[in-house]
């Protein structure tokens, strides 16, 4: 019988639901919003709901286990979602004992920004490396390491919280009440900002159209870019270069064979790459300027894909303390 | 018999060799100036030298292999010193290689940084902690990491670089080239730097006098701070400023049970501590708040001490490749 994992990815509007085989494929898919405003047992409930639907749709599979992605800060080794800012009234929730009790199949938790590394990881753009970063640039910034063949975790799981490294003195104060942080000046909240700051209402520009005169997003410049707008080019071109001086510390502080880009912006990245890179030769270290810098392959479904890797790959069952 | 390892630490002014046991002590130990003009056959002739003096004082003991620090950057599974900047003409050398075959030993290499931290993770002040970042400041500053229980090596090792992580947009530029590096703003040369810029010759200070009426060096600011020269003090608050912005992304990035500091400007660690923590506590984010920061504890022998215990921890040896 084919080997298949259920897998979630709980986001804080949107909850997935998956069934996938060992090669990475979707069988089933489905998706709700998620009843955040109900807590965790509204949420659970939700999960098991999906599980069960995904299941009677495919009554000739079992799945060997259960894979989650879900928003950190959470413990990757206990199973315990901490205290997720996009969740309230989540606060050291044991996630993985309670559905592994209610399904009688081993859980594995993953934060979603390392399930997303893990799914490029095994099978989008970083298959074969043994080191990948997984950046993630769309309203924040967040992140995934593969460092010599394992998910990097640290203390409770809270590595690569590469959103928050400060990377410069300028700009305007990030959420979390520094300045400077990479996010700050660097995910799509930002460039939407610096388009909004460029641009006025109903001044006739391409970026103030796609936004119906409304906010300018990270995405409608992208959106503009890749229609030849000069302004858009412009704003693109300076954020590849904040994207290139992050890129470069993440070279010298992980060292990895490849540097995955995902996220919303990385619709643009063929347009931020000849930056980003010349930024990178620029900056970093002779023996780190050649680490190929690469989009994403997986697009959303990369969250899903890894989190049924958690189960689906011996060696990491074999690594976790939380497996049944 | 005593388990002992033969441990050199090789640096560009110095090399040092002893016999470790298992509990870290030094049961030997000698040093001579590193023959760096002559290249590597001067330098490995050095090491035969040193070694076989070594094992002449201590007849009884039958080390059960070789374990180096060198300077990096260097391929530690390879055993390869790729290109070090202090170490001229050293080009890609297999230095595991070379000596394995000389003394018919296991020999393993690891970057000097590295070995350092792996002392005082094994026998110093990180023990017991299954994450850890050594930072290590004096002219420069250098890194090792270790995360989930095991040294972060990364592509060909070269994990860690952590003085080049741009943390600023301001100060002078780094030797490297690029602006804002952790190194440029917060190593122990500018620290002197900034002290020799707010001070001037005959000016009667503690600094000029303690440097002869010359530059003034990270040391001297340490040295008259630690006798309460309030200007020194002054400089010691700004420079632990700067180390606690690099701590926090450090933290952000590993996620480290306890992040150890060593190196010349260690020596005031008690005077810098305060102000690195207000640092922190301001910059981070809650949950990496609370990670301890502590002084490293085995002072300059760390090195020799983490390259012997790559050969007597039987987690090391059985990870690699590299032993015969």
């Amino acid at each position: 019988m084919k080997k298949v994992a259920l897998a979630f990815d709980l986001g804080g509007t949107e909850l997935r639901a998956a069934l996938v085989d060992s090669e990475g494929s979707l069988l089933s898919f489905s998706a709700v919003p998620t009843h955040a405003a109900g807590g965790p047992a509204a949420v659970i409930q939700q999960i098991e709901l999906l599980a069960a639907s995904a299941l009677a749709e495919m009554p000739d599979l079992v799945p060997v286990g259960i894979g989650i992605g879900a928003p950190g800060p959470l413990d990757p080794e206990a199973g315990i979602v901490i205290a997720p800012p996009t969740l309230a009234g989540w606060y050291e929730v044991p996630l993985a004992d309670i559905l592994s009790s209610r399904f009688q199949l081993p859980v594995r938790l993953e934060n979603d920004a390392n399930a997303a590394a893990l799914g490029e990881w095994r099978y989008g753009a970083g298959r074969g490396a043994r080191s990948m970063v997984f950046v993630t640039v769309s309203t924040g910034i967040g992140g995934g390491v593969i460092v010599d063949g394992r998910t990097l975790h640290g203390r409770r799981g809270l590595a690569a919280e590469i959103g928050h490294m400060t990377i410069t003195s300028e700009g305007e104060r990030c959420f979390c009440g520094a300045i400077g942080c990479f996010e700050a000046v660097a995910s799509g909240t930002a460039l939407g900002r610096r388009a909004t700051a460029r641009t006025r209402q109903s001044d006739g520009s391409m970026l103030r159209k796609l936004s119906a005169d409304g906010e300018v997003t990270g995405r409608h410049v992208v959106d503009a870019a890749r229609n030849g707008d000069a302004l858009a080019l412009e704003l693109l071109s300076a954020e590849a270069r904040w994207l290139g001086i992050g890129f470069t510390n993440l070279l010298h502080l992980y060292s990895p064979d490849i540097l995955v880009m995902g996220g919303g912006i990385s619709h643009g990245f063929y347009l931020l790459h000849d930056t980003i890179v010349a930024t990178v030769r620029e900056r970093a270290m002779p023996a780190y300027r050649d680490v190929p810098i690469v989009p994403a392959q997986l697009g959303r479904h990369a969250g899903l894909i890894g989190a049924a890797s958690l189960i689906l790959e011996d060696e990491a069952i074999s690594s976790s303390g939380n497996a049944l």
